[in-house]
């Protein structure tokens, strides 16, 4: 399936894709296949950085990543809760079909895909010990009232936003809910090499992360 | 040691601290002991976080740390590379210790302190993997013709960089190597609650992240 | 009084002092005298000038700085309005006198100080073409109102606002206004010279600069 | 000659665009007629901002504009030194074709156009006060040199620099020239209202903003 990838930047090498436990973790956001038209956005390499680190990933953790899109959070996750279980959910079909193929790629025998609504579809699923929120969806506050009563102990929910205003309104619901939250605003640059031998800075959209966890 | 940890904002739980496995990923700044007065600075979650991101880390990976600091990449490195074996090289005395401490609180099994001044003292090392450069002292040329030569394939380095300056002769020396570059500049900003209940953006510095890989 | 000014960084020269039409615009922050302990920030280089420059001054301009704090802005936007007026208003005691010694210092003579609290204050004001808000007092929504009623014709309205939150808010007044509205986020650092030759960037905090106007 | 500017986004009003001296400061981007395809860029509102108000400018000041483009610099540097003389310096004969009908449009009788290359063609003008380089050309180092022995006492220079490598170049050589500089880099986001009413961040890509002044 190497076709579909469009300008793959970085070798990955052989082994890497095979989908085992030799594949590294740090694939560049060209090895997952989006969707053409351009909807949303993958989460980029920086911010999905980021969000996976703060998930407070664990070698058996269970992970839920709600609104998964092309799965790079996903299949990234899998690989460092490597004796966990990873919960893929969309309920948009065009972005299943993707997901499904970008799984079957990267990700692991561990990385199920749940098609569906959140937080409908959540209730079959077995109590997270990290979740990720990759969009504000319509239902944000809903889900996060799921996730209050669902997140197991120590766990942790990383929340993605674009939007401003969002940041206000989510971090107010998780503290009603009894977390404790914390927000970065993560701007990064890229280098990009000029004809002439200089450097200059491209600057990608600042994203706002939200973490949070239960004190105690 | 819990004493040692200045105003930890993270409840890390009983068993994060038994440096086990089951110890999470993503740990808070402040869980790692510092010197005082501060000489340098401990790499920032946010920086942390890609920096881990980008070392194409693999379960069997032998890392090298070098420049390990207070140790916040070798100890997290190692939960992801949980078969392989990260080599945390310092060559400054008080940072030793500090460096001993902070892997005896969070580190496992595998983590190796290795004393000494690179690139001398990489000799005795398994050729590593992933290699994360910590900061630019006087020896990073002569580091990375080092790591031109004992890199394996499929491997990756990470260097991270507060001085302008040095992004240019970084990015020249590695390509010189053979390698090809891809240059962040990562800017985070963190929201910090205020009196009134609203919230502001306390800007980090800029650090440049460089990472490099052999094609092929 | 020029032992006033802590570190004074550029060398202003002899005539640049004296008030007249000769004074150049740009002053350093540390040009202006602030309060000791600090009491909220001045308006950093970097935020006052897209300030000045987004409040569309002209000539003749009628300009309000509401909540002046150390008139940064005031006697800056006084040397582009030369024909024109500035009114600084300010509510706070020992923030007044502070302004009273900068303006006496580096204003000229159609920069006027008004004591006493927006928009109450207002009344007896000239309208305005040019107001600057420099920061959210508890009284925004009511300032604005009156803003509402009384910039004339052409004129603009900028409010600096650090909190996050305040945006969203400011720019929903201000458009039920009948104001048409534009926001930027200024990030900047600051080079600064190591001891070692090679240069850091010093990253100030992200200000929100909120422009409005009146289409046709 | 409205209609060549694309998507106006600020009304200016009908004496804004009468060239006398009741125009405002602060025209947007748009303002500036542009090439097609687009060769460089223009200097984007916040980047201009601070580079205007860095250039010290006063009401008598003789200004250069090196590399001068689309003129958005010196239309705006003429109004704050509306007693004194802006030269607008410019090689290519398609920009100049641009920049003579943007001065045309917003600029004042003291705007003079210059058709030619620096440093050669800076021996027929007055000395300058203020001085703005508006990108790195291949002949900095000249350009440079002659400022060094042209500048007026009290004078500024400022150059805007993409190329990360050309900051510290340039910094260097106005040292050497007897300056003192300061440098700033500006990274603006610009608020972008979506579909569902909220706000995203744009970011613009970062740019180096070297200050240059003799002490004393």
């Amino acid at each position: 399936m190497a076709e579909e990838v469009p300008n793959p930047p970085v070798s990955l090498g052989k082994n890497q894709a095979s989908g085992g436990t030799a594949r590294a973790l740090g694939l560049p956001d060209t090895a997952f296949e989006q969707r053409r038209p351009l909807r949303g956005q993958i989460t980029k390499r920086e911010v999905r950085a980021l969000s996976l680190y703060s998930l407070g990933l664990r070698p058996n953790s269970v992970v839920w990543d709600i609104g998964a899109g092309s799965g790079s959070v996903a299949v990234e996750a899998a690989l460092i809760a490597y004796q966990g279980a990873v919960y893929a959910i969309e309920r948009d079909e065009p972005s299943l079909s993707l997901l499904r193929r970008n799984v079957a790629r990267w990700g692991s025998a561990h990385v199920h895909i749940v098609p569906g609504e959140a937080p409908g579809v959540l209730e079959g699923l077995a109590d997270p010990d990290s979740v990720f929120v990759g969009g504000s969806s319509g239902r944000l506050a809903d889900i996060l009232r799921a996730l209050g009563s669902r997140l197991r102990p120590q766990g942790r929910i990383v929340v993605n936003l674009a939007a401003l205003e969002r940041t206000q309104e989510t971090c107010r619901l998780l503290r009603g809910l009894g977390f404790t939250t914390e927000m970065a605003m993560v701007s990064s640059a890229r280098g990009k090499e000029m004809a002439d031998g200089t450097t200059r800075l491209e600057s990608l959209n600042p994203v706002f992360v939200v973490t949070a966890w239960r004190e105690g």
